[in-house]
């Protein structure tokens, strides 16, 4: 007599929604089924309105085309970046979850060096429900993975750590590599499985990818801002840096965690070096510039939430970033506009459920 | 016909010494022979002078013993711990090398994932003679390594990085825990291999563990003083952490790198944890202020060299830390001693050779 297997619930299935930039039909899910299928999507269309994604059946979606994220945010949607893939954070803003995980559609599940599937959105989960090490360094990486701890020498007040706002994850096959680059190594391919989850250290910025991120929306949501980026912009590709940028800054000030490692997903084309380095060229000189900025950003006192530190340093993007180009004082007026159409979304006054019923339901 | 193979000679063979303190004879290095026998070793013998350390046939070494150690510094040996592996600096000191390369007589070959014998030398000149990026982060880990680079969104005008003052190497099997940590984990093991170098971010202090360490001697070899520790001293198992943190923010004020990953080596039994507690906790009560008291150490414009800086640091730790315990105002002395013995004995007006020429030679 064989005992019936009890099905484990899927982990936060009810708290963490999975956003998904696309602008065409949505086949990648098939393969990720095993482990989206239990989750709420979030799909912002990007592009042309009138053109139907399908979603492969039995996911359970809403999705936001052009249209859509004009009707709901009215003039507030100028904030939201057309023909880049820094429009998914217009689904950030219409989630009511928790937890957030979102990934490009051109991302598989990649295996570990056993060859067994890696559920990436399970570790990312894990990364975001175990506490983050900001203060100091733990030369075994994350001293709350099993079969490690903080070594000798770690001081014991800091060994609580504190909570993980962010969960970056890393790709195997293609790397994440800008145009030029891309240009000069154009067969580069990472087969390196790094086992390993690390915090990134407070004062310490970071290149952070989109392309495969979890994170806290109730304790860093305000601040994953895309940016202005794509149609009518004068860059893109700085979209996830912009928000990884800002989001650094603002844990550090709030003694948040971000941790960077596991999970792989695997990365299946390389973009057009040629058409990359078009928009980018611009962020590959500004950034010289900018990485300065926001390291020696600070917050004031004053600056107790996470909306708070976000107008405050749109106010020294202006102020110290105008100078490099004026585009920067345009971006710094649309991080405001972007928290006054959160608050507006997210305040517990509004219907919340009002926008997310505009939207085309599964 | 088969072509005779060229022998390569063995990467930086007359540039670098193996540190190795010890208290028993070295059989260990049976082990090591392919790796380490083109080297010169540096034997440092803690404890009974009179006792014979037995070192394998064929290695090219000088040992030195207390009785040495008296002899060559005279009053300056105060600064030498006796009966604790912080002896372990003197072969820093009368070493000759630009590089040091410092292991446990407990430490063994580690194996890769695929069984292959790790040359944990090999992997430290590698990460010595290859740039830190202590500026930025970069996901991908080291950039240097073949298959890897910076990431999208890495500043280029970084990317030429800082030269290397430091390889911090791991421990397969019995991780480095402390005291409290033994106690209640008797049984952990470290089965992790983690295939990663990356650098420890500017500002951020680590736990550096003296057990399998490389160095570049010139960059920072007079801030690697190990500290007073052992007989007669209060405290013992915090040598390399106090050398740790004074590197480390020596190496940030001088834009030098430390890096920590690979290599790693099989470290091969736990020492007692009773008689760890017994030496470790002072240390675990005081490093609650030390840390913070590293982390907010600058050092003025003046300080230039490693040697200066090192001496502006015995002036902070004499004035700030001398209220957590008396004992920090002499090791503040000691750290002065340290200096002046090492100018003595490496300023190129002495005759270098006159101490190595006192120890034992093989």
């Amino acid at each position: 007599m064989t005992t019936p297997v009890t099905p484990v619930a899927p982990q936060l299935k009810d708290e963490l929604d999975i956003v998904i930039p696309t602008i065409r039909n949505l086949d990648f899910l098939e393969m990720w089924r095993p482990f989206f299928q239990p989750y709420h999507l979030i799909i912002v269309q990007d592009g042309d309105p009138t053109k139907i994604i399908k979603v492969p059946d039995g996911f359970d979606y809403e999705l936001y085309n052009r249209n859509d994220i004009n009707r709901i945010l009215g003039p507030k949607a100028s904030c939201i970046s057309f023909k880049d893939s820094a429009c998914r954070c217009f689904g950030f803003m219409v989630s009511k979850k928790k937890y957030i995980f979102t990934i490009d559609d051109d991302c598989f599940v990649a295996k570990d060096p056993t060859g067994k599937d890696i559920n990436a959105l399970q570790q990312h989960i894990h990364n975001l429900l175990t506490p983050s090490t900001p203060f100091f360094f733990n030369t075994l990486y994350d001293p709350y993975r099993e079969g490690a701890d903080f070594v000798r020498g770690y001081p014991f007040s800091m060994r609580e750590g504190v909570p993980t706002a962010i969960s970056h994850g890393l790709w195997l096959n293609i790397p994440d590599y800008d145009a030029p680059t891309q240009l000069v190594k154009p067969r580069e391919r990472n087969t390196r499985y790094v086992d390993a989850v690390l915090t990134i250290p407070k004062g310490t910025i970071f290149p952070m990818c989109g392309m495969n991120l979890g994170f806290d929306r109730e304790l860093i949501g305000p601040a994953m801002y895309f940016g202005l980026m794509g149609d009518g912009q004068p860059i893109g590709r700085y979209d996830d840096m912009w928000a990884g940028w800002c989001a650094k800054v603002i844990c550090d000030h709030l003694s948040l965690g971000v941790k960077t490692g596991l999970p792989y997903i695997w990365h299946s084309k390389a973009s057009n070096p040629f058409v990359n380095l078009k928009k980018e060229y611009k962020g590959i000189y500004w950034q010289e510039d900018i990485i300065p900025f926001f390291q020696s950003v600070t917050f004031s006192k004053e600056s107790t939430t996470v909306q708070k530190c976000y107008i405050e340093l749109s106010k020294m993007v202006k102020e110290k970033l105008s100078k490099v180009d004026p585009y920067f004082q345009k971006l710094a007026d649309s991080m405001v506009t972007w928290i006054e159409a959160w608050e507006e979304l997210n305040s517990p006054a509004k219907s919340a459920p009002a926008a997310n019923a505009d939207a085309k339901k599964k």
